[in-house]
């Protein structure tokens, strides 16, 4: 018997607990991670509040983690014992369907994240699948890297899939866990950056991170001044914004791209997307091959989320600070059994 | 003083009587075209009956025009006296402005259509700056190509511009005259092609256009049997649809995209567009290449709209027919002046 020790929620909203739990034998496409630290996202939060219906109790949170390859199944790939690497939203992919046959495997028919219908990576050890168990690149600080795996690659694959080129225009709404690094991302891209926040207290911070302008979320003056402006929206945040406001906003041809999880109906005029020849469309984090070139990418660029560290077994507290709206702007648990 | 006989509507809705007007001296840019022919579409209606808000009356309808060059002005370019050509929805763009400059005359910041702010070509003479003055190629049937100008790029652009591969599958929503044309163009691209109609009459022509398979819009079970499959929807109707099933229906990576003019907005879950990297998209006819790249298409693929001919003069008809969701599947009128 193996066991497996971590930090789980036994019903909605719960203060997280020690649990432990057997895995079973490994698989023989799955790798074992040894955790060494883990990033907090806000859909942890959605998840331990089962927010979106499907969480299982107990339920282990933890979806950016970085740590050491400690055991390898027969037919695990690309990764060697030992060797540090990163797992992200995404933990099990079927490989054999057409989303996954075409590079796509975050698009899996199959795809099983990491923290659903399984335990995540608030926890010693964490398995996944070969395919979503990523060499962490030299130059990539283990212990900042973490939020990369799932709020990086969110932010940064629009950017790749789209074809965005470096002499785009591009806002940025909600300065947050993901929002930070898109701004680092879209300013190391090359593009001009625009960050839209509706806190005031973070203009600063905003251009720190890379935007070239600050315009307050729901100005709506500010917002019509940036008539058919910019190229690209990357929405980062998960309410209901003035929608027809922001597509008058873009250039045309230009894009709003939503990474956020938006509850209500988005419900926008045809006109503006008609004579404009705009679109809407949204993604969820990103291939295995996006999540390497990101990695590549950051460590090339000096891309790195800023961090607030606390040991994992404060991750009450942790989960209680991102709660309360006071991260900056990413927390790092760093794993303590 | 220059006369041209037009047909025009005195006010919103009202039968079109004969009008004469004075064009004024023709401008160094413009070229005069002699109508011989010219197609209904149903944004003729929609001004005729100012659904959209901005029609000034007398309104002379109709943007779908070929005929031969009559008049150019000093610095007119591209054509000739004598020339066969076409016209369609825009007549003039600015040509300096930024979309100008990148080939994208149809989203020129100043663009005018060919019938708002001034006369259509439901007449014997119409203007147009020469950008919007399109050679007709040798192969394509001057009484038949008019609807290509308008309706037919409005469904040929999104093919083109968005880079849809022959191995795409591709649904078409409402056979009506862009629908079926739309047919006909996807078939010829080499997709495969399912139409959704809500007229069971239609589903042999429909095939005859070119689709492999006839679905009926509104039939939920139909469009959930067809979930995750289809790469783009053209949606050629201008009524609100099950935009989430629609939605469903797409591939990884698929877009719905409107090119009707829906009155209502357009209200959808974020969650198929996040999950499946999908979007929503729309636009309004094509840029001056896109024409002159559809005809040659249309050309080389023998695509021509199936139409309905009515002499000028008897133009209040044939809008009845249109107005009666009677017509097969476009109506040209033939100049009698």
């Amino acid at each position: 018997m193996t066991t497996y020790h971590a930090w789980a929620a036994s019903r909605p909203g719960a203060a997280l607990e020690p649990f432990e739990y057997d895995p079973g034998p490994l698989g023989a496409e799955e790798v074992e991670i040894t955790v060494e630290h883990c990033g907090i996202c806000h859909s942890d939060l959605s998840m331990l509040d089962n927010a979106w219906g499907f969480t299982r109790y107990p339920f282990v949170p933890g979806h950016e983690a970085i740590g050491r390859v400690t055991a390898m199944g027969a037919k695990a790939k690309g990764v060697s014992i030992g060797q540090r690497v990163g797992l992200g939203w995404n933990a099990s992919s079927c490989l054999h369907c057409d989303p996954c046959l075409a590079g796509n495997q975050h698009l899996c028919r199959e795809v099983q994240p990491t923290l659903a219908g399984r335990h995540g990576a608030f926890a010693d050890k964490v398995r996944a699948h070969w395919v979503w168990v990523v060499p962490l690149p030299a130059g990539l600080d283990a212990a900042e890297s973490g939020p990369l795996l799932c709020g990086g690659i969110t932010v940064f694959a629009p950017l790749l899939e789209l074809g965005i080129p470096p002499t785009a225009r591009v806002g940025v709404i909600g300065i947050g866990g993901l929002g930070h690094m898109a701004l680092k991302f879209c300013r190391a891209w090359g593009c001009e950056v625009t960050a839209f926040t509706s806190s005031a207290t973070k203009e600063e911070e905003a251009r720190a991170f890379g935007a070239h302008r600050v315009v307050t979320t729901g100005d709506a003056e500010a917002l019509q001044a940036l008539a058919g402006s910019l190229d690209l929206i990357i929405d980062t945040v998960n309410v209901a914004l003035d929608w027809n406001g922001l597509l008058n906003a873009l250039a045309p041809k230009g894009r709003l791209h939503v990474v956020g999880t938006v509850l209500e109906p988005i419900a926008v005029s045809v006109f503006p997307l008609l004579s404009g020849q705009r679109s809407i469309s949204g993604s969820p984090t990103g291939s295995r091959g996006a999540i390497d070139t990101m990695l590549d990418f950051a460590a090339r660029h000096d891309v790195a989320p800023q961090t607030e560290h606390f040991p994992m077994s404060r991750a009450n507290e942790a989960l209680d600070h991102l709660r309360a709206g006071k991260a900056r702007y990413r927390i790092v648990l760093d794993a303590d059994f």
